[in-house]
């Protein structure tokens, strides 16, 4: 089921800010590390060499809604899932829970594009998503999707 | 006209990561760190102690679409646009851009709510916008707000 | 022995910077973490409430001298030694190093002191180390530490 | 007298920790900014490309004693010094004070070695120094520079 993906963390004092809780732009962070964390699980990494080219996933839009607040030393729980695979793009979205199904604390989304590096100018190229990850990766069944709607009620 | 703010940056070396590239989750820092500085040219502060308690302005919601990298040394303009004022709660809209008028870089959304600290409980309680705020900031013209509709694009 | 501890982690997407390399501020959150997972260990915590009153451990001074760089991806293991335990601060050395006893990273340094958050004026002051922490955390041997000379020598 | 530098900053909220503190790593962070800014008042460039190789200043060490907390919104002068330019890494002291010559908050020292990306393997390796740069920032005088001793008696 290459289409979820659960980590763990807990939350670190510099996370924090004088409101005494996570910083809201470190939720972005943390969806990232799930990320990248889902990519290291099968095998793959989201910065690689491929033909004597570099690529990478910058990211094409990004949204956080918060419920809760998070404090230090808390533990969350982001389960990723794979929104929808693209020939350049993937998208997910990620729910942040207290640990053992406990409550929502935030909901996210991000979409990343696969891009490499232009030698000459330097410039980030969208290219087609590497075989092996688009044959391994695929999208969540769609009635585990948060449909796209809610997002925009914030 | 307080309902829009410009505010101006260098980008700096530990904002950019490995692909060279401002770390998108810096976007939303750039974005409230133009909130603050908005704030701040109107009088206010965004943490401030009011009849002995202490109030906050926690993110409800944050987003960004991405169009161009921006990367160290460039300076980027941040503009910010009030797109809703509410009793408990503002909107905000921003456009980066090149400075001097270029090209777009990015567009971004935050809803933040007003709060206070409950001294028993710790938690945070959202509270009505203190009178001076609510009486200085304006909504821009819906002419100026890009349709919400747009954000689920991506 | 609750003088040493060795927390291990893998370096994120967001640490390093555009020159491919962990950003050298991060070496003093890497040593913050395990300090702080030191504590935890314990069963204490570093942002602890006793008798009504907040008291936290600020930096009095921190110092890294860096061997080698790390990248993205790559694993470390963060080594705390306690030097010095006194009445109302502690100091810690630490050692980076590539995971199974491999190559050194980097050697740091960091005193800090046991402080409360004064009601009145908001101002920290250094209080008396915790009782229960004065009495379980103690120096390692003089000959497990790094001379403090050598620290001159960068 | 391109051997001292003055940059001055306002506190960012992200900057702050749940101790209503600017969180110490910061300090280092703070300390790069001015180096840079340093940099680009001479027309350099820390991260630059000459005869086809990208060249750049990773740390060598880095340090900072901590004598007052710097708070949200607060206003930093941060003076740099250059303690020693060597032929293929520099030295520099730093001074946190509040403005218009206020008390001082902290001190720093950092020693950056000039280094270019060898392609075939990846590492950095130590160059000599640009030769504009090396004619151009020249050390302090002894006088004005902090004693190196007093720095481990933290």
């Amino acid at each position: 089921m290459p289409y979820e993906f659960k980590l763990t963390r807990r939350v670190e004092f510099v996370e924090t800010d004088m409101a005494g809780i996570v910083h809201f732009s470190n939720f972005f962070r943390m969806m990232e590390a799930t990320e990248h964390a889902f990519f290291r699980s099968l095998g793959f990494t989201i910065h690689g060499h491929e033909s004597g080219s570099t690529f990478g996933w910058p990211r094409v839009s990004a949204s956080c809604d918060y419920q809760r607040p998070l404090r230090f030393e808390e533990e969350v729980e982001i389960h990723l899932l794979v929104a929808e695979v693209r020939s350049r793009s993937i998208r997910y979205q990620f729910v942040f829970r207290q640990p053992g199904g406990g409550a929502e604390i935030a909901r996210g989304a991000m979409a990343a594009v696969c891009a490499t590096v232009d030698k000459a100018t330097g410039k980030l190229v969208p290219v087609r998503i590497p075989e092996a990850v688009k044959t391994t990766i695929t999208a969540a069944p769609p009635e585990m999707l948060k449909p796209i709607e809610s997002r925009s009620a914030s």
